[in-house]
């Protein structure tokens, strides 16, 4: 408890960038935040709002200053903005990001940026602009540590230290081990959420309207910006890819119990199922 | 208005089943029905809870005496039920079922059953019981009335008023547009939920435990009753394997832009999904 941080510069300005802007002025970690973006009339918005003292349309000069750094755009952009800023980054300062992506990511921005932790709050929204933000987002929320060999332990220390005094749970976890396991419950339903969709636009968009609650529910997720999911998918690619490829098994397995006409295997696919989402509590 | 029936027979008291008969009993429409199911324990408490008034485990012996009979055991019964009751079915009854499915199944229950109108109300949730069942759940809902050249039109308006006095908007659809269109938004995002939880099953089910908001929303609806959901899929196959199929060819679309990197590609692929979901509330 007690350290702050003199200015923190936020790059990109969307929902999880002005939120962790929100949630650190809030909890008295840092009052001067400087925000980076490419469009202009989000950063007036967002200083208007309280959200950044100041801001530029060039992130070097965004981050000079700043004894913190947050990538906060979308993850495919992280190594061009980390190169672009290297040269200012004052000395000491720590570098985080808040992308749904580690794995080898995280090794190559270790290469630019000098004192890197590397962090995955697992919040959001569907709805990618700042007009959702807000500072207790992250509260009782986790976030995740990708932390390896050449993480600065200090910087480490209080880069946790931070996450909980936002109310969030830190957990550790091997960058490679993370890709693989957010492939799996969090990039695959966004992929398959926006297929869905898709397949309902190839027979006809009009009947989206005719959605209950089923539909709803299984697709929400594909309004999500495809800008960020592109990144996150084409950089978690190999992981995706064969995971695509079993539920397209999974799939194929239902549609060949229906061509049967086998009630019994299309039961036990669907027991199956229903077995472990009810696991869950909601 | 003004209209009620002496006995109700509702034929299968799972949750929209006994939903109906709360909801009936609310509004005046009757307040003598009786009950068949299989499980003993389960017409007892639905005794209990107030929700019938007597019960059979034999189908034909329930709906002696009844002026409305309702068929809402999963679909795949609904034949059978038909033949076994249709020697006790009092003169100038009229019969409704509650299923997901219409198509053939409509023109043949038409075949068995003296004055059948076939009903899909758009209601329920994922808790197939009796524990969820409230007498409200039609209020605001649509309910579709799947009408042929040989529905019974004195039949047909007053089931459309019942309808109306349990609070439901009454649609009109033709049993076979029915069945393509609901296999699209309605059956085919319950499969895509089933088969989405056995892939995590597939890789590690205690991943499961992991799931966000995203994960969650995906596969709700894989909560739902396999039995249920077997029949109506069974039934409704071959608008079903169709859409899977495109279903698999949208995700194939998108692992194949993961597999070249293509950025671009990949966005234009979840920016189309994106735009139609748009289209919905939420």
């Amino acid at each position: 408890m007690g350290f702050s941080f003199k200015k923190t510069a936020i790059l990109g300005v969307g929902l999880l960038g002005a939120s962790f802007a929100l949630a650190i002025r809030e909890n008295g970690i840092c009052s001067n935040i400087a925000g980076f973006g490419r469009r202009k009339e989000n950063l007036e918005e967002a200083k208007e709002r309280g959200i950044i003292d100041s801001f530029s349309l060039d992130p070097a000069q965004a981050v000079k200053g700043a004894d913190l750094v947050v990538l906060s755009t979308p993850v495919g952009c992280f190594k061009e903005i980390s190169s672009q800023i290297k040269k200012n980054l004052a000395g000491g300062s720590i570098q985080i990001d808040l992308g749904s992506v580690k794995g080898n990511l995280v090794y190559e921005l270790e290469k630019i940026l000098p004192r890197y932790v590397a962090c995955h709050p697992i919040a959001g929204g569907e709805r990618p602009g700042i007009a959702d933000a807000r500072g207790n987002l992250f509260k009782g929320m986790k976030c995740i540590i990708a932390k390896t060999p050449s993480t600065d332990e200090e910087a480490f220390k209080k880069i946790s230290s931070l996450w909980e005094r936002l109310g969030s749970r830190v957990e550790l976890m091997d960058p490679m081990e993370h890709d693989r396991i957010f492939a799996l419950v969090s990039h695959l339903p966004h992929l398959a959420a926006y297929a869905l969709v898709n397949t309902v636009g190839d027979v006809d968009p009009e009947l989206m309207k005719l959605a209950g609650a089923g539909l709803k529910d299984t697709t929400r997720i594909a309004a999500s910006s495809p800008e960020l999911w592109r990144d996150v998918s084409i950089l978690n690619g190999d992981n995706l890819v064969s995971y695509l490829e079993m539920f397209i098994k999974n799939l194929e397995k239902i549609a060949s119990a229906l061509r049967e006409k086998d009630g019994n295997a299309l039961e036990r696919l669907l027991s199956r199922a229903q077995k472990l989402r009810k696991t869950l509590e909601n």
